[in-house]
């Protein structure tokens, strides 16, 4: 199996944890299959459509529908195996899992803006960005949840870490390109993982409320 | 009068129809004249729109900007007729034209897309939904709403319902294009008529919270 | 200095002056600071950016990144300063500031569009009114407040006054192409202006709910 190859099954991963997370998310509202199967597939490929948009590049899912397939796939199981993976085991595995599409996303945008050449470094750590979180900004918004731009999860920051590294790798020591795209991904995915597991948030004196109080 | 200027009258009335009920679902919670153009607006053409940018295809209210006349006029029309259009009778008719602007919409998205050849046959059945529910979504999140995904009415499964048949009919039998329109068309807008009359919604068992309240 | 490099400048202080009120909007919610930097930039350039993605013309930001990194530090100096920036006189100050950006975008997207030579009139006063207001829409979408198109300040109708009358100045009197920019644009940063100053907003006669209320 070559690099490509290994790329687009991470991609189908990250694609089935961002659907299989958002029904399960949205469960405890009671949502309906139909909602199911749209929120799941709008969570898992709506970063990556705003990103393809904004490139006027041909979006993904239209050249390989197998994305729309396997994220529609995802969402129906998830919404009957739903009792199942709500078990609270099986569902922090789950949340790993999203944080490893959302570093494995990022790090694929970057290697797609980076060889069209657009706005360095800037551009490529903006989209990684919006392809990691769109998808989720675009299911919290249409289900009526708080966005998480409006949690202080940390979530959006082990990317912006991890990506901002991966550019300046890129930029300075070229010929490592594929060990700096393991250790970013590695790195947003660490991050994320210790966010979920010690339950940690951004720290007060980044949050303007809490500083106002004082 | 041929086909194409058929779909195009026919085109004009859902536009007017989603408009008209979109000034008219907003008017209760106090809405100035001029959000009410624009979201009158944004209702009829967004589905499009967003089919079109996805497609990357010229947005088709560019190209024929009557569409966009259409949907300002009848605003402002249903703006200050609104005491005339909520009396039950007329807003019940009004509901049975959105429904049928809903079901044109999809038929003639899926015309579109199949004949782009992309990802058949889901990307076509996909676009078909985004065309007949983008606009509504984009106005309930705009106006704060709670958007139909949430809400359990049956107004996106007919449209689902519908479209997969075309899709198959178009597939089996090409050589009836017309009729299989004409009777999908029927179809959503019969399965939307009857939702609309008799005041059905999803069913329990196709809800998560009820599932797990058993 | 020539006419294209003074729209840039002005275009420059329109994206800083979006990206200050929205930090200082949301401030009072608690905002994170990478959360403070996103919504920053998607006020400061929402608006361009569906313009541009309707249009099909490269997204204006991805040509010169000069705009996203304006709008990135002035969020995060707004993060900062904002026990500063609060202080009434300078906050109203920034409301100004955003009412001239609002002016500036509008004007610069109707000689954009109506270069184009789409839908004349009609689709150079819409483009301008979704520069203008897009991104502050996203902004709020995106962190759960009412948008301006709920809460009826007079923020968009001075927008669409001068909008539909530089198109039509340009349309009647092309010779005077920027006599009729400069007044357009101050018509609208006037009209906003007083509605800041004296608190204007909708009168109730436009408004639905005052109506049958009555």
């Amino acid at each position: 199996m070559d690099l490509a190859q290994f790329s687009y099954w991470i991609g189908m991963a990250g694609i089935t944890a961002f659907s299989v997370t958002a029904v399960l998310a949205l469960a405890t509202k009671g949502i309906d299959l139909f909602s199911a199967a749209v929120l799941g597939i709008i969570t898992a490929v709506g970063g990556g459509t705003l990103r393809d948009l904004i490139l006027d590049v041909p979006i993904f899912w239209l050249i390989d529908v197998t994305y729309i397939w396997v994220a529609l796939i995802a969402s129906l199981i998830s919404f009957w195996a739903e009792p199942l993976l709500t078990r609270k085991e099986i569902h922090s595995l789950l949340l790993y899992v999203d944080g490893f599409g959302a570093a494995m996303f990022s790090i694929l945008t970057i290697n797609k803006v980076w060889a069209l050449g657009y706005g360095l470094p800037l551009v490529p750590i903006l989209l990684g960005i919006v392809t990691a979180i769109g998808g989720g900004l675009l299911r919290d918004v249409l289900a009526g949840r708080p966005t998480l731009l409006m949690t202080h999860e940390l979530y959006a920051t082990p990317v912006l870490l991890g990506c901002s590294l991966y550019v300046a790798m890129i930029y300075w020591i070229p010929e490592y390109r594929l060990i700096s795209a393991i250790t970013c991904g590695a790195l947003i995915f660490g991050t994320r993982a210790a966010a979920i597991h010690w339950h940690l948030t951004v720290p007060p004196w980044l949050v303007t409320k809490t500083r106002s109080n004082r």
